[in-house]
């Protein structure tokens, strides 16, 4: 198929990648250069502008967040200049609001809109082995399907509203927080009473807590490495508070986000900026003072 | 060997039943009378005092909290009626307190002791497959330990001071009911938005969270069954507080465990003394009065 | 002086009218029309266009929210209508961003801006009793004074940076729903203990919390009547968000905050839009199943 | 009246002291003796085993905990030795549980029994200004007014179940502990924005929060002077903990106080140990890295 591909950050490139080796056209427009010279070399089209990626039976977007899947789809006149039989598959996690209007202004404008989030780290990515939410029409499902198929490990169908898939991707990044924070916590305990945190996680992620998220963040603590980020806090951050603002105007009050808020701003203001969101366990140390009374 | 057993509720008997089945001779006591007759005609001595149970090279015991210990060990005198030969290793699930106080109580009269608490629901104890930690003596612990294999898929060593293996099992049930509270919040927000609990637990349980603990509370979570109990929700809320209890012994603020305990609380005041854990789901729902605005 | 007046709600109302009563020359505008009639019959001359209310000195403002304030005043080119002489005073408790943003924007134009958020009900704003808060050029604050001399009992300066105050107005009334909510769930233990409302809330209110905000609020918690609103909980829940938005861009954690959100969002989940903010005292109610149980 | 007083800590001391100022024939008895010569340079008889002081018309008693209570009524047979003529009234601010367990333990035994917990610092306290709950049979109360009329500025009676004083005096001191707490952020928000706490608290405390509690604290919190302690934060973690406590046992859910919880024990592992609990505000400022970020 004539795919376009906007967006060619970790997640986005290594998708990307995956549409051109099975042998699909590909275009591809990324706002930076870089990324593009590398889907380049492996057989896909550049270009300059995201409207000439946007003229082919499906058009796929990973964008960052609400800030820029806003202005390069709703500011710059892109949806404008689409054509009514290319449908746009968005993987972005976005906030439920903004997914509502999205879906409203491409309906207005007959265009296909299907709302495609992941769950996957960049090594899943490139493997294509993500889990992919899908929620919008049947019949744009269908377009698109062959090449989610490229991408995910499998499929899940939430019905032809979009905003589903986003809620259900915020609530997703909420447990995986939520996670991250309670090894914090009980690791802190453990250590308190002189049990190490490489041995409290260990016991903890190969018994009762054998999956993914508590072994891969486990890791990071047990290690106390938290530079580079895998998942960086302040995405994690911004998608606690999307969780939030998505139960805010559903009117469902989440207490457990309230509290993964405020770590998490906690340790934004102690240099987190930079840092993976397992440093949520220095912030649960530091509240104990634990490095201070171990001298 | 020669083995005592005290306290044959669900989990205590089928751990005394492996004991038997490998071979050692057990004697057992209980409170009440029903579950000893089980172990007897399995071939276990049935004892009417538990100081008769005490006089082998080890003694057992599974006691369900706090109170039963100490009015079973401390208050009954039996500690005093022990041979100084005899170890004792303590299944159960208490405070860190009363865990330091046994471990001064028995080295004051020269007895071994051992904290042995277990993650793994009876089904798991029956196939004497529990995860068991370990803590104390290093000559109690290799006096039980072939004992503490018949009953383990695995042991965990965790140091001589035997209030640090029942710190981990608080700090373990905490992040249990931590899975179970974000289960329930997560998947209120996703029922706001018109996807259906069991869409979005299979989901979650089949790829991010496929652990144990989110797969079984999961299950109850999207059947809505709540009743019999797996983990009773007054014990959740008593281990929760025990968790409490420990991090303000040692001073470790615990921000999710306040919620859980509140969760906890309201579930308990509306008629949560009789169900599972995973009825912390009901409690999400009513917060949003979802029921009400589904109608 | 020549006054212009845009927004005349109960508060704004209350405000204007004090400044035509002082014998300035007061020209109002109002979305809707009947309050300004009544405006009109005091002596106010009633414009049918904001632009026509912002030729004078000073032009106030007192919108009801974000949004309000956009409309008027950035989307509908008002600013770029307003004479360079005239100084903006904006009484509305605004999010730090539009304030900030505000700043720019009149500065940017030559124009002086003033926040000056109050404190006060409709009655206190009636009485000209409100305390006022003030930030901006002391240039313009100084050409504002007579006027807002008028309308309060006491001006507190602030500084020359005007989202300062808009931070402190939020920040109050942060401590107001903290106080409401400390109110609910101290007065639900205490009739948990067979103790009524109104004898906790009279003891505590004529002793410790001898303050309005407690004797106002108790005084509805205690009496079960939560409408009509005084201060309206869907403002309440506003006000809570705004000041953990500027909270979250300013990196300091509020978990008090995290509390309020969520009480205020189950209250409005079960019909508080149209109630006061002492139907949190509900909410507490409902958690302990106090209903229920007292039957 | 003969009278007994057990307890002359700073507190007991004053109150103490005006029973002999206003000519009754004390008894008094203290653990430590130094309290003890100040009492008896007043007036009062100083005696060395607390069963004497026991003897009168009336038994005071101003203990520090529950522990303190414990050991001096229930475990020394203190109880088993007074004469049935006697009323003891409790002026401790202890567990609903332990005041539940002294209602039964009097009454077995014929006693007259008063819960009389107190608002009001020693100040307060030496002017014979406090506000005085009281609980318990009406004959007790009617024996023992007089004299609590002299130590009290208002009596506050809650009926004939002496728990009920106990659970309200624990939902005041959580109010107040809330109060601090909504200081310490609310205050922590402004300094964020470049507005000093001294400014801020000022303006708070003197229009709508302007009560003793809030200008109190406040006033530690401006000056950021946090030592000696007025009200010692571990005292009131210990409040606060015992309101949770009063919560569980009637099944009420109270988020606030477990938001306290922490915060107090957050600043008992940064050396709070001796200070007041207006260092709560320490808490705030430094999860908001404030010091670092002003440098």
């Amino acid at each position: 198929m004539k795919v376009g591909f906007i967006g060619l950050g970790a997640m986005g490139g290594a998708m990307a990648s995956n549409l051109v080796a099975a042998g699909h056209a590909v275009t591809v427009w990324n706002r930076s250069e870089a990324p593009s010279e590398k889907l380049a070399s492996l057989g896909a089209k550049v270009v300059r502008t995201p409207d000439r990626a946007a003229q082919g039976d499906v058009l796929h977007s990973m964008l960052s967040n609400d800030q820029s899947v806003r202005e390069v789809f709703l500011e710059s006149g892109l949806l404008d200049a689409m054509d009514s039989g290319t449908v746009h598959v968005n993987h972005a996690t976005i906030s439920v609001a903004l997914a509502r209007q999205l879906a409203e202004e491409h309906a207005r404008r007959g265009l296909g809109y299907v709302a495609a989030p992941v769950f996957g780290r960049p090594d899943v990515a490139a493997a294509g082995k993500l889990n992919m939410l899908m929620a919008g029409q049947g019949s744009a499902i269908e377009k698109a399907r062959p090449l989610l198929e490229v991408m995910a490990a499998r499929l899940w169908p939430l019905g032809d509203v979009p905003e589903r898939a986003n809620a259900v991707k915020l609530a997703g990044n909420f447990m995986i927080v939520t996670a991250i924070e309670s090894l914090a916590e009980a690791s802190v305990l453990a250590r308190a009473y002189d049990v190490s945190a490489a041995d409290f996680i260990e016991l903890m992620t190969s018994t009762l807590f054998a999956s993914p998220v508590y072994q891969i963040y486990g890791k990071s603590i047990a290690e106390q490495r938290f530079t580079p980020p895998g998942f960086a806090l302040p995405l994690g951050l911004k998608d606690v508070m999307l969780a939030q603002e998505a139960g805010h105007a559903a009117q469902v009050p989440m207490p457990l986000a309230g509290v993964l808020r405020d770590s998490l701003l906690e340790a934004m203001a102690d240099g987190g900026e930079s840092m993976d969101l397992s440093a949520l366990a220095r912030v649960s140390e530091r509240r104990a003072n634990l490095a201070h009374r171990k001298k």
